[in-house]
């Protein structure tokens, strides 16, 4: 099925926002086979939305729009609508009362201008929007769909995955059922993972496909199942990620879509264990990605960002002849701090850092990039490494940061 | 001057990649009075990409294209242009230069492939790609004209607005002059500002134009001025934002555009201080904030994430009575950290914060979003306040670490 989407909105032309809406469109039918052909951005213009509905027909049987329904600018985008499908403008009582409420629960009173929302062409089928005020119309003509959703992002995902793709399956009787299965992996680059898997990847069946989407240490690998056969997908989708696991082994750290905060988090829960960290160039940045995670703080107690010599020593007690002898980046002092920071904390689990971010303070021996890792559990058991990270500053800290905490679950497994 | 931009790519259809070019260029455009017509995303089809470009010619006379030139894919649309506009393709000694020039840079040897990208049609000007690759090709028919650009939006930003704007500039004798000035402004909601200076911006000349980008707990209000007379137009942006500042005051963090961690790193600096941080519910994005800046070691010692009661007690000394009488949410238990911090890392200046992030943890007195806050300094002084933050637990944390910066620049400024 071949789709066209239509980006509507002055302030997309001025660049004030970034269209995502057409990729989370694209990224959701795509394993059902069906294809976004084009995808045009035009303004609050009546002639630029005809002109762009009748380039999309050229080329799709099913268009989509999203954007042009605010309440200051509904006029437009639903008189040119009804200008191409025929029918008037006409309040909606049904659409009414889903403005009311939707308002309501905000805990707001509706006003003239969120009422005119209700004001819909008689030529198309309205779907409430359950998450916000601008309806969605469902338009037909000569076998063709077109539908309006609204610009919010939050709205279009929200409404768009539950029932306007959900209905075009239905009205184009595309019946297919689908299954994922997501494998995270980490000491592969993506083409030496993709090298070792090329020989079972190339055999996979029509029905799954391999994606990969490789972040900075870590690849996530996701196998999409596409099948009239519910059951048959299912279990089809289950024996390849376990085959998948099967032959990367180890290397496989987590076997759901979550971040290597979130993987380690789980780890230390599972063990009732206590985390916390000493942070020297991730500044800070550990702490964060844990902290980001709701319910964090039954496994964080906290950290230390020992960002100067002085504070490793006064709050981690990292020795000051360690420091001297090797230097603040070096394998001595960030067992030293991973250390401190359990005895400072009384965490059962520290994870350390020590590293060179740049763009300044690289030396031949140790160039920017270079990071010292350090992973200290309370039975005294210490793992240790030197990494070297490409990029900038930002990524240099991301890149240590998802590296140390994939130690630290690595650690606890034992490895 | 009408502009429309072809953005190509299959990944973009699949949702793999989000275009921020067209929004890039738009944004640089808009000061200047040309203006992005339309935006069409396409795969790397040559039909698809031809249709675009017949399609673009009808709305504008400058097209703007950008991707479609990896090495794997040149093929498609190179060919597409020669046969747009004629020509044949032929290799470009000065290009191949160039390529490997930039292929040299990255410490990397030529192959087949990227010596490829010196092949061009013989109907475009070339301009070099001093930061990848892929040659940007200028071609023109009928007084119109087309350029090529790379995909790559760091090489597409660089490009363009070094060298392929203001050659549009000149080619469609465009002469004029652009200057712009940057307020950071604090204590107000955005409505609240618009309101106090809406006199003043109604009677702004047609040459100065003032634009909002609202940050949670702080505004950027930039002026921007074009005129032919360039010394006219500095002369009188100068004047506006002078008198912009008169009429905001101490709300007027910075004439900069730069961050919260920014303008109190170069606060810290200018008096010699050093700084500390005391983070409970935002759990080390202060730390995280400051470090990200380079330099940021020569001002910023360390900080305690001092997520757990005892992390609070045993690092920063927040005594226990305290915690048992005030909540660990309170003014008291801030106060005490952020002079705790100053103690435990010998800084001069601390902040701190403690609050309830979400999503659980809150009260009828203490909903979430609740974030108490503190700055002090080693003169004894120090200044506190509770804040109430919107939103969910990314950005309570956000707008928290950003309020509580401000803070600590205005406590410098004794305020």
């Amino acid at each position: 099925m071949k789709v066209s989407i239509i980006v509507i909105g002055d302030e997309l032309l001025l660049g004030q926002v970034t269209d995502t809406n057409s990729g989370e469109i694209a990224r959701h039918i795509a394993p059902y086979g069906w294809e976004v052909e084009d995808v045009q951005t035009v303004g609050d213009e009546a002639h630029e939305i005809t002109r762009a509905i009748n380039r999309a027909f050229e080329l799709s049987d099913v268009v989509l729009t999203t954007g042009g329904l605010g309440p200051t600018k509904d006029d437009i985008t639903k008189q040119v609508l009804r200008d191409y499908f025929g029918g008037e403008l006409k309040e909606d009582p049904e659409v009414l009362a889903n403005v009311m409420d939707v308002v309501g629960r905000r805990g707001f009173k509706i006003n003239k201008l969120t009422a005119a929302q209700a004001i819909v062409p008689t030529s198309c089928r309205v779907i409430q929007n359950r998450v916000g005020t601008a309806p969605i119309m469902w338009f037909e003509k000569d076998g063709r769909v077109l539908v309006s959703m609204p610009g919010v992002p939050f709205e279009t995902r929200e409404m768009f995955q539950s029932e306007v793709f959900p209905q075009l399956r239905k009205r184009f009787k595309s019946n297919v059922d689908i299954e994922h299965a997501v494998l995270m992996v980490t000491d592969y680059t993506e083409s030496a993972l993709a090298e070792k898997i090329a020989p079972w990847e190339e055999a996979l069946p029509a029905y799954l496909h391999l994606a990969y989407l490789p972040k900075p240490g870590l690849i996530r690998l996701r196998i999409d199942g596409a099948h009239h056969d519910k059951e048959f997908i299912t279990s089809e989708v289950r024996r390849a990620a376990s085959e998948l696991h099967d032959m990367l082994g180890n290397a496989v750290i987590a076997t759901e879509d979550l971040t290597p905060a979130q993987i380690l988090l789980k780890a230390c829960e599972a063990k009732g264990m206590t985390l916390t960290t000493a942070e020297s160039c991730t500044g800070g940045n550990i702490a964060h990605e844990i902290t980001l995670i709701p319910g964090s703080s039954a496994v964080f107690t906290g950290g230390i960002v020992s960002y100067s010599n002085e504070v490793k020593m006064r709050l981690l007690g990292v020795n000051g002849e360690t420091l001297a002898a090797n230097g603040a980046v070096s394998i001595p002092v960030v067992e030293e701090m991973a250390r401190g920071a359990l005895s400072a904390t009384g965490a059962d689990i520290a994870v350390a850092t020590s590293g060179i971010a740049g763009p300044d303070g690289g030396s031949a021996e140790k160039p920017v990039g270079t990071v010292c890792m350090a992973v200290a559990t309370a039975d005294g058991r210490c793992s240790s490494m030197v990494g070297k990270f490409p990029g900038n500053r930002g990524r240099v800290i991301d890149a240590s940061t998802t590296k140390v905490l994939i130690m630290a679950v690595k650690h606890l497994r034992g490895e």
